[in-house]
């Protein structure tokens, strides 16, 4: 029947379209539905950082998720410009983990050596070695971590590119469709109600991203996580200003092929609001201007902003419905889920296939800690 | 309690906007919630014609609503103006309906005989009596039906104008809040959950366009009301081109300020995709161009799509819900939700109030046709 | 003949407009050639101040233009709305001329006194007063100059007003037309050479703007004239934040309709470059939120920059061509071209026609100081 | 003298980007001047298509030159792609050149003829051979050239790379710079008069796209051609439509990554307007329908049009000034100049080096056949 499929992904976003292509490589008669347009919520806001070791501080589960993820996507790049024509604009030149203070000095020092004793490349720059390898860092910065192997991605074209690519191994792929309701038998999904009809699966995946919460809802379960607010501004420059991604508190300089500057990003949560406010603007700009003095001759661009979701334990969650087979959730990436879209496509595609994931996914369960079940 | 209001209308369009400044007109504590921006769907996406005759040929209970809502728009323009110096761009130079062949002249010599008959001023006007009034239209057309008191108005600044009238007199407006669900006690409405959090009211109206139904699914009422696409193009001419509007089967010319043209609709049933296609401009612009050849000399300016609401007996509804008390509904305008909104806002006002209106609103019952009842 | 008109205005901006405009009430055949597109540079980036008292000090011939200028708005906005449809939002609520230390207080009380002994409203609020009208200015501010005649409009709306009210009249306007060279006989004009051909007249305006000089090169005209960058960015905030418009050193905001405040504006000279800078962006933040600090919260909208034409006295050029007869130049109008734009048209018309102006126009006279003449 | 340069490139399209940039890869100090924002113009309008036979029948200079320098695209986009991060998007999927009736075959069956006895690869295909590898091309077409060499690429990014490239290389750009005037000396160029002040050099090029020709006027060289506007729109489709260019009289459809279609272009000489009109769009979108009907189901993204310099005899300008030496000139490449911009910067960077080029200039050598020489 023309609206069974042997799978289902809600959102399409690049979780949703990673699981997607994912499903699609593996034979499988995939529909995607996506209540926007593609790319359109938090996967097109995110300044593209795959900044495993820079946001993870090198040990635990979500660090070997990341890690994992990280080393996918030189394949993955040429997967997608072969069968889209679709450039993700990978970048390989590293990140400086800048260092405000003593404590903060302190404490990356630590993080160094923790990350060497488990074989992560990371080296202590003090002030002047920051300044030979990024001439434009401000004299006021005396140390930094150097993370060479934590680079970026457009994240807007590697959604579409995941989108793409899933297009042209068949995955339908539908917009503007909301999904009103689950169907389930005997504990088992069996299909949606949406906003242009039913459509039939007993394999649903929810990548919602910070909504997915809410499409969740009438299942029984609520998931601990909530919305992040994050402002971003783009700026463009004549002549190369910076090679390595800047990351500091609060504050990140990601640069961009052309010169394209992207500087982000505030964390506001619990709000769903997706307004840039002069506050956020001004705040970044604060910082920016703070890291790297000379940003105040590059050139406005825009701003933006997108809402990403967060979790209680800062872990998303990746696996099955608690009550319901077949019903499959993919969210709370927070501020990674560029950096842990290509893995989580693989794992995903794994559990709804009864495969054993690569990895254990018992940290990212669902059921780990569920606010209320009714 | 802070999260207290006197009312809560659901939908940040015009209807929404115009039944908040009418209930805070009155004196009510209003809170008005949008799942996106304001303005954002089809009440930016209207031409904004006033078509109560055009549209509407004279008689019934839905001609009787529009030919009083199109008689509010002088005072409200003013009142707009002075709360928010809004300019809602209420133009009145008539409308040009006009036949595209012999039957279609013979049905429009009929209307005006009935228009006429009850007291409407409705014209019949030959090919040259047409060219006399507006030159630009094609010496193709032999006859129209020519309507004084059909004019149009800016949609979008109609619609900010009510939602910032609302604001001056104190109505809260929040934008990205999505209602999740009812709450209810003793067969009454008593608040609603969002994204954001409870919010408490015994008085709720649902005005949420094309998502109405949704929003109301879980109260056990499923109206009989569709989505209708409609895609626009505009365009600018440097001379003066139009006077009056032109409208026509399946298209409509309307002149706004400046030497603008707005060039309207298709109408696609049953979708909630708000993309515009290649067919429907190609459309558009062949009518456009066989009633007004000069048109091809206009500079294009763009083109968008709107979500209408429409019923499976083409009235809106404008009523209480038939379980329970103090929630309130309207929507299923379809094309006339900018002429219709001056009386809805204070049709809806009165049954908030408990008041009993100008007009009979029976034939707009919510009851009066559900799908099904659970 | 088909390119023979009475007149040639030279620039598609506001004081372009407003000449062609007055030519044409007075009946004359105009032809307007803008290079670029209609309000396309520094008129439609104003912020639309009528600043007359507030930039002015009130004494002066200046002043006294401006203020027959200030004078003749209301007039106008009537005409151009009933022409047109175009209402350019004139809006008359006061300016406050905020004082940032006490030299600045000593100095505008100063300026009270003259402007009161010249017969203009002029008052001293302290700050309690200050923030009784408008209590959203900082706490810090203890004193300014309250002007209650200086209002705004909308820049660009004023400049498509005259523009498209010029075209209603019979003015014809070509876009993209760049003039290449004056064509003079017995040291009059009589046409010129552009990009789209020739053009016969023999009274031409240059009303370029900051492109003036460069018009003028060949005639042997070298002004003291020098392009000045402005750069703003606009807000918009839900609740009423201001009434009056906040005017200080580097810094103003403009409350425009449904919740609009322009900040305005930097001051770059001798420049055409119009990027926005980070530089600019975070100086007016810093300036604004000194002055308003609740203005953190608005919603961030966009940034832009215009290129106005300040002349070395400070004075607009007014005037006939000092060597060719029937060639006229309207420009130098810096910060105050909406400001005079009406009176510029009138007095230009006067002067093509010949009649008397109703001011002494020799303090703005084109020969007081070019720079060379050759 | 820091106003001191190697040489100075007027004109900040895809032709001044590629001299710069050849130039700098040879060791020039170079300045390049644009007068609006970086490929703004036609090099941005440009549907990018690569056609070197499509366009050019196979034989003559001007195919010579075209071959040349469509075989160094693969090269370039390397070169890009390392210096910049910029991806110029080559696409090698062949070119259709579709006959629409009896004569337009024959007349194609004898260029294949040619062209392959000239080494060429051109292939006939039926209409069935057209629709097993095109699907999407309507049933009435019977017959095409199929050109396999002839692939594309974006003509945005190919000039933004060529143009940060030579950034790299230090060349400095600026925008928003216009020139008033050259500075001779004993028949010599020595330097240019602009907005923002002198620039010395004793080598300029003039590669000023449609604008050159205002540029040269005061050299006494009126070149012989003029402005051509082209209109282009794009769409996007779900599912892919199209693999080859689809290539006819007065229409194409360039296949863009992601599943967009570039549908182009008008030719309306003799006009800087860059107004996009309703006619325009007409006849592009009933073409495009006839070749591919089902363009009807893409979304419409938008429209846009350039203006391209055209010559009176067809071949590009490229060479020395005949008066003064060290002034070059490089424009007239009307539909070819995205083909045409490698081997342009490495003829003239040979001219402006003293060096023989690698092919036979003559045909294209400035003083062939200007209109007057004064």
């Amino acid at each position: 029947m023309s609206n069974t499929y042997d799978a289902i992904v809600i959102g399409g976003g690049v979780i949703g379209g990673s699981i997607a292509y994912n499903l699609a490589k593996r034979g499988s008669k995939v529909l995607l539905l996506e209540k926007d347009r593609l790319a359109s919520k938090s996967s097109g806001a995110a300044a593209g950082m795959l900044g495993a070791q820079a946001e993870m501080d090198g040990v635990g589960s979500l660090f070997q998720l990341a890690k994992k993820s990280r080393g996918m996507f030189p394949t993955l790049a040429n997967e997608i410009k072969e069968k889209t024509g679709i450039d993700i604009d990978l970048i390989n030149k590293g990140m400086l983990k800048i260092c405000l203070n003593d404590q903060d000095q302190q404490e990356n020092k630590r993080i160094i050596t923790t990350q060497r004793q488990n074989g992560e490349e990371a080296e202590w720059l003090t002030g002047s070695e920051i300044r030979k390898k990024e001439p434009a860092v401000s004299e006021a910065i005396t140390g930094a971590m150097y993370l060479e192997k934590d680079g970026h991605v457009d994240a807007t074209q590697l959604t579409l590119g995941f989108l793409k690519s899933a297009t042209v191994l068949g995955v339908v792929i539908k917009e503007y469709v909301e999904v009103h309701s689950f169907k389930f038998s005997n504990g088992k999904v069996t299909g949606i109600e949406t906003n242009e009809g039913h459509f039939t699966s007993d394999k649903i995946i929810v990548a919602g991203g910070a909504w997915s919460n809410k499409i969740l809802a009438e299942t029984g379960l609520q998931l601990d996580t909530y919305p992040v607010k994050g402002e971003c501004f783009s700026v463009v420059i004549q002549q190369p200003l910076l090679s390595s991604t800047i990351f500091s508190h609060g504050c990140y300089l990601v640069p961009k092929k052309g010169g394209r500057i992207i500087v982000g990003a505030t964390v506001i949560p619990r709000t769903f609001n997706q307004q840039v406010t002069v506050e956020g603007i001004s705040l970044l700009m604060e910082k920016a201007k703070y890291l790297v003095p000379s940003i105040v001759e590059a050139e406005w661009e825009r701003a933006w902003a997108g809402i990403r979701p967060q979790t209680a334990d800062g872990l998303p969650y990746l696996g099955e419905h608690p009550i319901y087979k077949g019903l499959f959730v993919a969210t709370g990436h927070f501020r990674n889920g560029i950096l842990l879209s290509p893995i989580t496509g693989e794992v995903i595609a794994d559990l709804v296939e009864g495969k054993e994931p690569p990895l254990n996914l018992s940290p990212f369960r669902v059921e780990r800690m569920v606010k209320q079940y009714t």
